[in-house]
């Protein structure tokens, strides 16, 4: 923009302050990496394993049949309108009928179609709680959850979750949080960034924690599904006979198109606690930015009911073998100790400090594998976790091979005692 | 969903409350329409002139240039991945090289990508003001601004359009509406429900109340060009020298598409007043919910560029031939008084109800309306005012023609002295 320097103008009026929704909004990866100024080693190849944005590296792509689903919808003259701010009745049957079982049957009013799994976890928090109220948040979790509580003026309370036993939940822990305030447990299952998958019996304890305390719960199941082999995937909403469940997911993993936006609340209420309240409340917040693009709206159908099972067999196969090769590649490497994960795109791997000459935590790691060995990774302290670093699963295994084998030598050079 | 009862538990755990913000998120339009329950006459076909979207008749369709440029879009593997939470450097760089002029230069910098022009005003308010500061909101005025500051828990305080004066503002009560909690002013031009379209020296007025107040503004400029022969439009962030502008516009309304849910935020901030603090604001505000579709970003240089102006004439034409109908037509209707729109989309028509034997307002006129002839409006209740109906003027020219008729004989047969 051009600059016209007219009367002084900056004397007298001062630089507009941003509101305090806007000055909390803080996306701890952004903070804490973009501050960090590093430059990779330009005598080799950059290697991300730092975004879980599976469709990077070209080996991870939507399937055909929805690309075609969009290159047939956007021909039709009926998809360009106004859908309802809440999804048309076609794409939320779509979601219903994907989700349902033949014993568990989901009617299209109990799905609100939104802007990607974000805006449903955005409005979920929203629709809950008070500037003031609490959420119980998983400690390491996805940092959009602090992100949007923030944003919103809702507290966040952290419960830990357990690095030796697989990522669960301590549950003694979880319940000492609950105060008057609170007004509902997120539970992320699968889990980025642990990639933990839980057993039916630990879904079963948080929801009787739920219910005791009379807690809604939040379930962010974007990952959905996407477990390995000899791992089960359990819905909150169909396991919990009384406590009400929102259930947060969307196409962006499963079919692997983060950049098309589109999500969904899938409503779990058996006792009818949300019907007058929380049902119109998140369809009258959906009224403020309307729903998704609605050329993705009438492509959902064809997109969920007629990619073939291959596509998703093929997704599962590339991220289970990447993750068993990191572990057992990394299993090698001195001061760290990589967890096997259960299902999702991540695995968390500790640090352990002492074991290196002149590694202070994970930052540091962070940093210096960057500088030498042009790997990025992510710290686990912005999920909320020190000593611990995450890294994605979708890379080609080429990629994957090469990353490990740096890291291996990274380690070792960094190592106390020389191997 | 099944319904299971167990144990009694509606007797123990009370419904869940919505926040404050879900029960405050109120769409006037749905709350007043919506809770009428009228039947048409079945006698007659359903016209619809309440809804503003144009595609509804199929007279209006987006451009073939863009669903070319989407399905050559949808094909590229680079475009399914996250896109940065404001918009593709590609996608800013294509919106400001579209609205920049020979003398007035936009920067991809300026441009943040967002869901629908709703979703950057969405965005522009909540960055401005924090809850119990107060924005000033044209009256008749787009529901939505209400609707959103509510969610907000923002103060709406609504200065007088004058209907005599082609909808120009009272500076006069603006003006008096000042107060030190004051974040902004919302200025829509050309407007929806009045279709005007303010001339220069107007625009510059408002600027000058708004420097000395030190005031940002925030220009809802959607229907930007979308003016009648004539007439001209003029962006506020071009004729302003000192007040920081943000200027919300998007996709829906000049190509058609409102269901594609592209909008953008435009930045006009030559003294860097907003550079520190409401850029970055509006930055984090996008990354609770990330951008809109990617592929429609990837689209978007060849949507702006490669649609030919014949077809933005073409669209004009049909609004502005609609207008001149209508306007001429219902100058005949008793109890009527049309005001010619210079813009947008939309006709605000005065309701005489002296003139009539048993209409009582405008929801009256509404109700009756679409019970005796089945033509669908919006009382301009729902915008503020009484005593007005909208109508849009989207429709294909038959429809428009059959509508006008029977308003017509609507007035006829309830006017007093039946004519
Ligand atoms: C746990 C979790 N929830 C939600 C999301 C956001 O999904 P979307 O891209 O659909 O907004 C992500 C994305 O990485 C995630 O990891
Ligand atoms: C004045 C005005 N602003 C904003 C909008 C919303 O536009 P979008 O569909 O891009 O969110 C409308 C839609 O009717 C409008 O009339």
């Amino acid at each position: 923009m051009e600059k016209h320097m007219t009367s002084g103008i900056e004397d007298v009026w001062q630089p507009v302050p941003a509101s305090r929704s806007a000055r909390n909004t803080i996306n701890p990866i952004r903070r804490i990496v973009d501050r960090m100024k590093i430059t990779p080693n330009p005598a080799k190849e950059m290697i991300s394993l730092s975004i879980g944005d599976p469709t990077h590296y070209g080996n991870m792509l939507p399937p055909v049949e929805a690309l075609e689903a969009i290159i047939e919808a956007v021909q039709l003259p009926t998809c360009h309108g106004y859908a309802p701010s809440f999804g048309t009745l076609e794409a939320r049957r779509a979601v219903a009928k994907f989700w349902s079982r033949s014993d568990y049957i989901l009617k299209p009013e109990d799905v609100i179609l939104t802007s990607g799994c974000s805006h449903a976890l955005e409005m979920c928090i929203d629709c809950l709680a008070d500037p003031g109220d609490n959420i119980l948040l998983p400690q390491p979790g996805f940092s959009l959850y602090t992100t949007l509580c923030q944003s919103l003026g809702i507290e966040t309370r952290f419960y830990d979750l357990l690095p030796d036993d697989d990522w669960k939940v301590n549950i003694t822990h979880l319940e000492s949080l609950i105060n008057d305030r609170t007004r509902a447990v997120l539970i992320n299952n699968p889990s980025n960034p642990c990639g933990a998958v839980y057993p039916e019996e630990h879904l079963r304890k948080l929801i009787e924690i739920c219910e005791k305390h009379h807690l809604p719960i939040i379930a962010d199941e974007i990952y959905a599904d996407m477990v390995f082999s000899n791992h089960k995937f359990y819905f909150m909403g169909i396991l919990s006979e009384n406590v009400p469940v929102l259930s947060c997911g969307g196409l962006s993993k499963r079919f692997i198109c983060p950049g098309w936006r589109v999500g969904w609340i899938v409503i779990h209420d058996r006792h009818n606690l949300f019907k007058d309240t929380i049902k119109p409340g998140l369809a009258d917040l959906s009224s403020r930015i309307l729903g998704p693009n609605s050329v993705t709206q009438a492509a959902l159908t064809h997109i969920l009911f007629e990619t073939p099972d291959s596509y998703y067999e093929d997704i599962l196969n590339q991220l289970q073998n990447n993750a068993e090769y990191v572990y057992r590649s990394l299993l090698e490497a001195p001061g760290l100790q990589p967890t096997m994960p259960q299902g999702a795109m991540y695995m968390l791997i500790r640090i352990n400090p002492s074991e290196f000459r002149d590694i202070a935590d994970d930052k540091d790691f962070f940093m210096k594998l960057i500088c030498e060995e042009s790997i990025s990774c992510l710290p686990a302290s912005v999920f909320g976790i020190d000593n611990f670093f995450r890294i994605v699963l979708s890379t080609p295994m080429e990629k994957t091979e090469e990353a490990c084998q740096r890291i291996i030598e990274f380690c070792q050079r960094h190592a106390k005692s020389v191997s």
